[in-house]
Order: structure tokens, then sequence, then C-alpha cells
């Protein structure tokens, strides 16, 4: 069967583009796509190169390629656009019009400027990132006091990737308390997280999803059991209603969409923006 | 001074818009923007509320909002619409163009469909992320055989955010592991390493900033100091290139640069996109 390949294009790393790619693309059910990101295209030699690839990949199908561009350098986007394929350009769509509005003509430079502010960001990420490390699963510390939130939730619900996305996307405090039969049997939660209520922030998830999970990482034992997991994920809800703490359920959703609904719901500020 | 508030409108995260909408301003030499995400408008009130915000804030200012917005459902959108300011739509301005490319109606439908594909990626990066937990800093495990890429470089370059952000971005397997005094003084990297040439990548960084953020970390002893520094990166270089590893300088960029530097010069493929 046919297959479109999709190229994305860009002058730096490719996300921008790959990120517009992906939401316009799903909103079709078409789902055969072969996907190709060319970064760095900052070169004639490279332009030239990714026009070469396009046409090769153009010429293999009946299916022209789609090409998602966010090529600034008018030169390298003049070659560019030579390949036979769908063109769409954020640059070329709304630069002008962005122009206008802000009384100013676009630089048409590559990339962000490495100015202070982006080694800011990217201390505040590393940072961030370190403050999860070491809060993760209640672990060596507890820094609860400089924590932005405290994800709270059973083993293997989404607690650590969730906590190192925000630290490495938002430059959030994220750290994270993992709910075992201590808190269960008890019914309460412990003084080091009472202490913090109002960050505290619960995960859920289906008992269905949390078996899959846990039978990845541990096959045998109790651990993964149909039994333990729904015992374990009812008494965490439990507590989350008891201690009026707001949760989501993480089944359906990327770590994308979980760590956005946790800044939503919670009004914890993003300290970077990527 | 007048400031000029961008808004952020998504039914989803807001990240599509973030993403396109960053990459535009950089465009401009223009930095005083106010910027407020309003993520999940999946619903009549949350469209309303949208627009009160939008026109609160442009009755504030003499300059009127920028608004980038990825809504796709129409009722939602054309309530937004009335807001005072410049909207920039991505689903207005290519959807209909890709929509006659592949013969397909847009659903209209907000977000992803969260078929098996989307649980299979959210297992894929949890792992991933798990992998480079375990293998950090050369730690408990050196499960080097399964590891896509294996980062080198001196404490503090930049290793582990990078390889937690390729993980968690990419479901790539990455592993890292620290140039100390031993192999300095060997002026050879360890058989571990050597066993898995292919998969090396090196990280460096100037001495300057090296010893910026180390005294972040530590602001006392050796560690910070400027010899130290020096000495650490020079004889870390001198082993990239006795081995013939690739390498770079991650001073003047971002993680999701660093990573996408990786991706392209290694050939690493992506496990999943985001």
């Amino acid at each position: 069967m046919d297959e479109r390949t999709v190229f994305f294009l860009s002058d730096q790393t490719g996300v921008t583009a790959e990120t517009l790619g992906h939401s316009l693309l799903t909103q079709f059910n078409s789902r055969k796509f072969q996907q190709v990101t060319l970064p760095f295209i900052d070169s004639e030699d490279k332009a030239r190169a990714a026009l070469h690839k396009i046409n090769a990949s153009a010429s293999k199908s009946t299916l022209r390629p789609i090409i998602f561009s966010t090529l600034v350098q008018d030169e390298f986007r003049a070659i560019v656009r030579e390949a036979n394929g769908l063109h769409l350009d954020i640059f070329d769509a709304f630069l002008a019009t962005l122009g206008a509005e802000l009384g100013e003509e676009a630089t048409h430079e590559p990339g962000r400027a490495h100015g202070m502010s982006d080694i800011d960001a990217y201390m505040k990420r590393i940072e961030a990132t370190n403050f999860a490390l070491a809060n993760d699963d209640g672990g060596i510390s507890r820094n609860y006091d400089v924590a932005d939130v405290i994800l709270v939730g059973v083993s293997r619900s989404g607690k650590t990737p969730t906590c190192l996305y925000l630290a490495l996307q938002y430059g959030v405090y994220a750290a994270n308390y993992p709910l075992t039969d201590e808190e269960f049997e008890s019914g309460e939660l412990p003084d080091v997280l009472t202490a913090h209520k109002s960050k505290l922030f619960g995960l859920t998830i289906t008992p269905e999803r949390l078996r899959h999970i846990r039978k990845e990482r541990r096959a045998l034992g109790k651990y993964s059991t149909a039994q333990q997991v729904r015992f374990e994920i009812r008494e965490a809800e439990k507590l989350f209603r008891r201690y009026g703490i707001k949760f989501v359920d993480t089944t359906e959703f990327s770590i994308e969409e979980i760590s956005s609904r946790i800044l939503d719901s919670t009004g914890v500020d993003r300290r970077v923006r990527p």
C-alpha cells in the first residue's frame, strides 16, 4: 500500500514543526504516515540535501510528501520550496501578520537569542530536575517547603515521569510520595504530607492499566495481582476524598496532558517556558 | 510601560499553541510579553471565560493582545473569535489545505484518539525513563547492551537532564557515565565503555559556564575552582578526540537542542513521537 511521507523541516530542533504537524495530522483519520525529521538545516548544502531527500521520497510514491517547515532564512526556504510536495510553512502563514501588529520586521535569524535569559532558564530546569530526582518516591530528601507540588499515588501511577516532565519542561519543583500499606492501614496521611496539604495532588489509574504496567516490571507476586491493584487504588482514592485532594486519572492521558492538567488545576506557575 | 499580553488557547494542553507562538515571537526583538496559557477549553463556559479574560486584558493596555489558538471545535472558536486581539489560528491557516491534500474532512474532534498506540507510547516513555534513572551517573545498572546512546562528560555538563529528556520525549534509552579523575589520570576509558564505543556521545561545556553551575551546587572546595574545571574539560575533550567520540558543547544550547543534536548526529531513531 502506498504510504505518504511527512517531513518536518527546521533550522533548529524540529520540535515546532513536529508539534504543529502532529496537531494537524491527528485531525484526520489517515494514520499511515512515514515521519522524517530533518533538523538543523542551516547551510545551503543541508537545504539541498533536504530537497533531494524529499524528491527521492516523492518519486517512490503516488502520494506526494507533506512538508511542515519552520525555516526562517529566505535563501534556504527558497531551495526547499522547489521540492515536490505540499508545503505548510508557519512563517509564511503568520510572520507578516505578526510583524505588522508588532510594528517590527522579523529578524529572519535562525533560532533563539542565547542571552542570559536562556542560561537562566537552563539553570532553572536543571535545578528543578535535581529537585525531582532528590524528592522522588518519598525518598532521601523531603524538601516539601520549597516544592510547588507534591504528587501522591500508588506505585506506578505515573508520579515519577510526571515530576520529571514538570521539571524539565516548566522548571516546576515537583516532589512525589508513594501511598503504601502504611497509609492504607491507618487510613491517614503522614504529618509530613498534611503539613503541606495545599500542595498535594493525587494521581489515580484504572486497575486494568495499573496491572498491565506493574506486570511489565514484576510479573509475579502480590504486587501485580488484580486484587492488590484494586485494593490500592480504592484506598488511595478514599484518601484523596477524605483529605479533599484533587486528583486526575492518568489512564487515558499522555505525560504532557497530565502535567498540564496539574498546572491548570493547582494554579502553579510555570517557572520557565520552553 | 505598556506590556502586551500573549494568550495561548487550546482545548488540550496548550503545548502546540505555546510552541508555535514562541517560534514566531522570537523572530522579533520585542520581548516584553505577558504570557498566559488557557488550556482545556472544552466547553462553552470555558470558551466564554477565555473571551472575558482576553477582553479584560485588552481593556487594560493600549496594545491589543495576541492570541495563538489551537481550538478545533467550531462552536468554541466562534466564541473566542469575538475577543479583541490579533488572532493567529493554526487550524484556520492549514486545516483546509491539508484536508484537500488528504482527500478527507477534518474530524474537528479535540485532541488525540487515545487508542492502543498511545498506551504503547506511554509505556515506552515510562520504560525509557526508568532506564535513564537506573543508568544515571554510571550508577547501579550498566545495561549498556540495550542502550541507544551512552552520554559521557564531566560532572554537571548536562548528562542527566539530557538523558531524561530523550527518554520522556522520544522514548530513547539513554545512559550516562561521568568522567572523573580515574579516566583523566589513566587517559583511558574503562572497558565497560569501549565495549560500546559506537554508542558513546560526549558532552562538553565552557569552563566559565561549568564553574557557574558547579558553584550553585557546592560553592567551596576544589570541585568548582577555575583550575579544576579547566583541567577536567581539557582532559575530557582529549579523551573524546582520542577515541573518536562525537561531542557537542552544551553551553549555548537548550536541553531540546542538545537532545535533537544527539539524535541527528548519532542517527538513533525516536521510539515514540510526542
